[in-house]
């Protein structure tokens, strides 16, 4: 079944990581896990890149090319009855000033205790979700995140 | 550390999960979760399609309109230093022929207990791994895959 937006961004919420895609300058599609805070419809993913190395990153540089990005989070049974997934399609930025990857930062160290020892040191990829996406195989209820 | 091509094709083997991400004519990425099964370098997956209505499904229109595709396989965990994620970019084409689809169905029931029961009607998606990326936080040695 279908899932409403609410649910999807309830479970995307839940999750640990995600996949995040992109889109390579030669029309390859690109996808690395990533840890990510979700802020309303922003979601936040921080990597940890010495500034001269942001362009050859692979999933910065496909993003300043193409702002088109999907994040994907999934859960995985051998009940297949339990199975369920979450897209937010949207575009995204790289943000590299201080002042802007403050808030995101301390919002990604909030979820991960992770964090807290080290933090990346950026940029961060910010980004505006503009359609959620959603299946699970029964109804959401109560079905805890994974 | 990176990972070698053998620890990424081993990893993904074991996997009972991965993502699989196409692109769209527009230039979006479009990512959806899939069951595959692995043999040598080739990645098989199904979809459960009515002959009519298979370019509709997104997946399947963007790989018939730009075949370049990117699997991946991740293991989150808690601890860091377990983390894991194993990346297959190569070629896909639609199956829809009978005879074509027959080899890797079998493939997907052997691996899925779940698929004993309905099997999906077609058609396969079948992907020739190109390249294998991998990367652990920790040495591969024993550790289980995800």
């Amino acid at each position: 079944m279908r899932l409403g937006e609410g649910d999807a961004r309830r479970l995307l919420a839940g999750a640990r990581v995600a996949r995040l895609a992109t889109v390579t300058q030669g029309g390859r599609p690109h996808i690395v896990p990533v840890t990510f805070a979700l802020n309303g419809d922003r979601i936040y993913s921080a990597v940890d890149a010495k500034p001269k190395t942001t362009r050859n990153l692979r999933r910065l540089a496909n993003i300043l090319a193409n702002p088109q990005v999907a994040v994907l989070a999934d859960s995985y049974s051998e009940d297949w009855a339990a199975l369920w997934w979450v897209r937010a399609d949207g575009r995204a930025a790289v943000l590299e000033e201080p002042g802007l990857m403050a808030g995101p930062l301390a919002l990604l160290r909030e979820r991960y205790p992770q964090y807290r020892q080290a933090l990346p040191d950026g940029p961060v990829v910010a980004i505006e979700v503009e359609r959620w996406t959603g299946w699970a195989a029964s109804p959401p209820g109560s079905r805890s995140s994974g």
